[in-house]
């Protein structure tokens, strides 16, 4: 039997817990497992010979490479995994017949972590202590608990879900909002994206957790905002392109909302110039809140191995990308 | 039937939530109970009127007041409520003859959710990301998930066991540490505080929610700090006295502790030279953080109503202070 060919882009441009290369392949328990003796692995990357591996590649694990003309560089390809969960900007260059598939779930444990500590944080003004600590300046306020308050998610995937599910450990009320409505396992409720109108003045907090479409394009816009009580804060970990973040600096910057967290960006890093770096009460972590770093590769490689498996026996593919719909 | 007299120390200097005055008490269920019909109230606080009743009064339900010579003020006094559960302040003006109950409890919810709060805070680099933003710094760093990291906590009480309970929520594994090492409920483990030296290189968070008293005064000191692996966050949110401020400066400064919370200070408010202020990844809540304002009055004369009935009726109170450990 011959064996498959699988063409690995390393991701070589990036921190050290996401290069997907020899050494960090050697330390999984990928390197032992038997499967191993029914593929053959090139990589890319590095030298010209990538071009080579590419050409004949059944298979391709990917992170960020250039993809331009893939169609063309991989003709043989039937199947690409790649490491990242938001693959919008791959979909163009993948052949109709070519399956993707990404490591949605992999961030679900830290997006729920943060999403939850920075609700935590906002409705214990916590925003406000670390200004009033700049100015040297007690200046206590008393909360209320979040319990009993509502937490509204836009997007009802495996992160939204991670969030909702702490949500109500803390007594709060989950509210997700999706394009079909359906209820999903840890909310309270679930409703379709055109109701998000009605929804907001009901948040305390709402947290955006949504893939790339041009349906979730600006979604939360300035209208959206106005919509939110004062007293309520915003999260985004989903895409930047969902929010208009000048508008959320201006509802800041006017007391109209009580604080925001951001961990994405439309353009990232964000440049010094931009007017988020000194927005009250915005707390901004550096596109990297969702990413177990120590953990990043042995997560991908878990997802990638199960998938090779079922490819190998012809089962159905997790983490399946509707190229359509983009994600 | 005589009616029974209870005299009301009102806590007038504070803040408008923690107010227990004739508004405060009309506006609560208390005000309605048909319990009202059997006690006589005086208020004290305002003018001289105060004297006299605290001198027939059975039953006294206090806030912040001068309690001077209270046992010659107060010669016909059974029983004191506080408002408060730190009670350290009062208890010398106690007659031994006197039952003296605290708030116990009422703090439990928001003292979980703010150290849970700076638990996910710390873990992911939030503080870093603060001090960042501040220089407008882009400075991504991916740390791994809270589950299966250990949070130790010093004290077993209430607050200790709401902390507990939110971190196993989150995958961690929760030790406590109190006098006797009696396995409290919420906790994977508890130990004796001689155990202490020993846990602490075993932490990744030290949460402190204990009570003064000479026992704990400095139990976490240089020489405990120190045991603390270099990632460890630390949080106090029980009395100031057990922590030597100082030396978690220090520990800070020289990125030897990853980030803390505090929200209590030996002085308070704490003054503007005070090096705490500006300590590289500190966060100051002033002192506010447990505090449930808009529910406090409710949450503390819900406790004073269940024990004036327990009181009538000769049960044993709720919340009872035990005057020679002092909490």
């Amino acid at each position: 039997m011959d064996k498959i060919r699988v063409h690995i882009e390393p991701n070589s441009g990036s921190n050290r817990f996401f290069k997907i290369d020899k050494a960090a392949l050697e330390q999984d328990r990928f390197a032992t497992d038997p499967i191993l003796e029914r593929i053959d692995i090139s990589f890319g990357g590095v030298n010209d010979q990538g071009a080579e591996g590419l050409s004949y590649a059944e298979i391709l694990l990917c992170g960020r490479f250039d993809a331009s003309n893939l169609p063309e560089r991989a003709p043989k390809l039937k199947w690409i995994q790649s490491i990242f969960a938001g693959v919008e900007s791959l979909i163009p260059q993948v052949a109709e017949n070519v399956i993707l598939t990404n490591t949605s779930g992999i961030h679900a444990n830290k997006a729920g972590e943060y999403a939850m500590g920075a609700i935590l944080s906002i409705n214990g003004s916590v925003p406000q202590f670390i200004q009033a600590q700049h100015r040297l300046e007690w200046l206590p306020i008393y909360t209320s608990s979040v319990a009993d308050k509502t937490v509204l998610i836009l997007g009802t995937g495996k992160l939204a879900r991670a969030i909702a599910r702490h949500a109500r450990h803390f007594g709060m009320r989950a509210v997700g909002v999706s394009t079909t409505g359906q209820l999903q396992p840890g909310f309270d409720e679930c409703h379709p994206s055109g109701a998000l109108d009605e929804l907001l003045p009901c948040a305390d907090f709402l947290v955006m957790a949504l893939p790339e479409t041009p349906a979730t394009k600006n979604i939360v816009g300035r209208r959206q905002l106005d919509r939110l009580p004062r007293h309520a804060g915003l999260i985004n970990i989903g895409r930047a392109s969902a929010l208009d973040v000048r508008a959320l600096s201006d509802k800041l910057a006017a007391d109209e909302l009580a604080g925001a967290y951001l961990d994405v960006f439309e353009q990232d890093p964000l440049p010094t110039t931009s007017e988020l770096w000194t927005t009250p009460r915005l707390v901004i972590s550096p596109h990297c809140a969702l990413d177990d770093g120590p953990n990043y590769i042995k997560l991908s490689l878990g997802i990638f191995l199960e998938n090779l498996k079922r490819y190998m026996s012809g089962s159905t593919l997790q983490n399946v990308v509707d190229l359509k719909r983009g994600y």
